[in-house]
Order: structure tokens, then C-alpha cells, then sequence
């Protein structure tokens, strides 16, 4: 059943991970959404920096990290499936029982930072700012609803 | 200092991340390259499975999850900054005392990564599998001679 699950998850979404049938316990899938966010939060911290002039603004460095943010924002959805609320983590039960609200921020979160990591390429630190802000709203949005203290 | 180092960190090398300033504390570099090593090894486990022929070679699947490993093995190098061969970690102490030969090794992982990408989009399962063993022994060397069982 796990083979045929992984089949069909493999088969059908490529680009689209949305299936828990890509990691073999739940306890994985935990692991790796966690790892995800580390990641994320590691370069988008970097962009705070710059966004909120603790740095100054380098363009090339915010479009660096904000391409690695854009990647890595696609990669944790597909593993909030069944049986991964358990265990090691801040996941509020809100994001199964809401789940089109979940996934329309983390969709939103997905949007913004794509359009992050094209404003960082203009080099114009004012659009850089304001998408940076864009996007940090999604992330705020989702943890006071979805993620526990 | 530590706000000159990460200015000089950003500043220098926007694309190569080479420098452990950019983390806070040894520790959150250790954290952020253990999630790297995560996300790598969940992806490059999706293409053992078809390198192997666990499951049926799926060229678009290949392709996505490739494309993960290669902007992944980019990540983790600059998280092995002066302090963090301490604490929860698996890193040998050969990562520092024979640098030269894990910045090539680690670069060879790279490098190799990147051919598998390219592979896997020619949509032809020999030159994928091919170029999924050579990335594999890349992560096989290292991890003999630079982690800890």
C-alpha cells in the first residue's frame, strides 16, 4: 500500500509535492518540514537584516538569499499529511481542521516570496523593502494561526 | 565584530556563502547545515528509489527532485565556520584538519549534483542512473571520512 502510495504520489505530482506518502513514517515528514523552515528562516533573517537596515543593502546578496527563500518556500507543504500532527511539533491542529486556510496563506507565502526574490533583483531597495514586508506578513499570518508558542 | 564580520560576509560573496558569520552562534550553524543535509537526503532518497529500481523511473519527478539536490548542495558548506565542530553533531574533526580535501570532496558533490540534474531533464534513465552513482559516491566518501557513524 505504502508502494502504490508512493507510485502514485511520484507519478502524478512532480512539481507539486503534495503528498505524505513521500516519507516513510510521519516522523520524517516532521523532520524535513522542520529542516525546511530552518532554512528559510536562516536566509529570510538575512533579508530582515538588510530590510530593516541592521545591514546595509546589498542587491546581490538579498537577491541570493531570496532565491534560496523562493525555493525552499515550495517545499514544506507536502509534508503536513496524516499522522504527522504528532510528535515533535508546533503544529496547531488548526492546520487540518482549516485546512483550505492553510493552504491559502502558505500559497500566499509562496506568491510573495517569489515576488521577493524578483524585487530584490531590481536592486531598488524600496521594492525590495516593500516585498520583503509583503512577505514577512505571511509568515506572521500563519504562525499566529497555525503554529503553537 | 561580530556585526563587521557578517557585513563582510554579505558583502563579499553573495552566491558563495562561505562564511560562518553569518550565523549567530555555532550552534544555529550547526542547525541550519543539518537541515540542508535533511532536505538533500530526503530528495536524493526519492531518486535512490528509481535509481535503484525500488520504483518505476518517472523523468519529471526525477528532474524536480534533482533540481532540489542541486540548489540544496550549495547550502551547507558555509555552516562549517570556526566553532561548530562541537555540540550535537556528527562532523569529524578532519572537516578542519584536512579542509582542502573536504572543500574538494564537497565541491565534487556539487559539481556531480548538478550533472544529475541535467541528466535526469534528458528524460533517459541510463545517463540518470549513472549520474545518480556518481553523485552517491561523492556523498559516500565524505560521509566515510568526515562523519561520525
Amino acid at each position: 500500500m505504502k508502494m502504490l502510495m508512493t507510485l502514485i504520489a511520484i507519478s502524478s505530482a512532480a512539481l507539486s509535492f503534495t503528498a505524505n506518502a513521500q516519507f516513510a513514517k510521519p516522523e520524517d515528514a516532521v523532520k524535513y518540514r522542520k529542516a525546511s523552515f530552518t532554512l528559510v528562516g536562516a536566509h529570510f533573517g538575512r533579508l530582515g537584516a538588510m530590510a530593516q537596515g541592521r545591514i546595509p543593502f546589498d542587491a546581490q546578496a538579498a537577491a541570493a538569499n531570496a532565491d534560496i527563500v523562493a525555493n525552499m518556500a515550495k517545499l514544506p507543504w507536502a509534508a503536513f499529511g496524516e499522522g504527522t500532527d504528532q510528535g515533535e511539533t508546533k503544529a496547531k491542529s488548526e492546520i487540518w481542521s482549516q485546512a483550505s486556510k492553510f493552504k491559502e496563506i502558505s500559497d500566499k507565502f509562496q506568491s510573495e516570496s517569489v515576488k521577493l526574490a524578483a524585487a530584490a533583483k531590481t536592486g531598488r531597495e524600496d521594492a525590495f523593502k516593500a516585498a520583503f514586508n509583503a512577505t514577512a506578513g505571511t509568515c506572521k499570518s500563519c504562525h499566529d494561526d497555525f503554529r503553537s508558542k
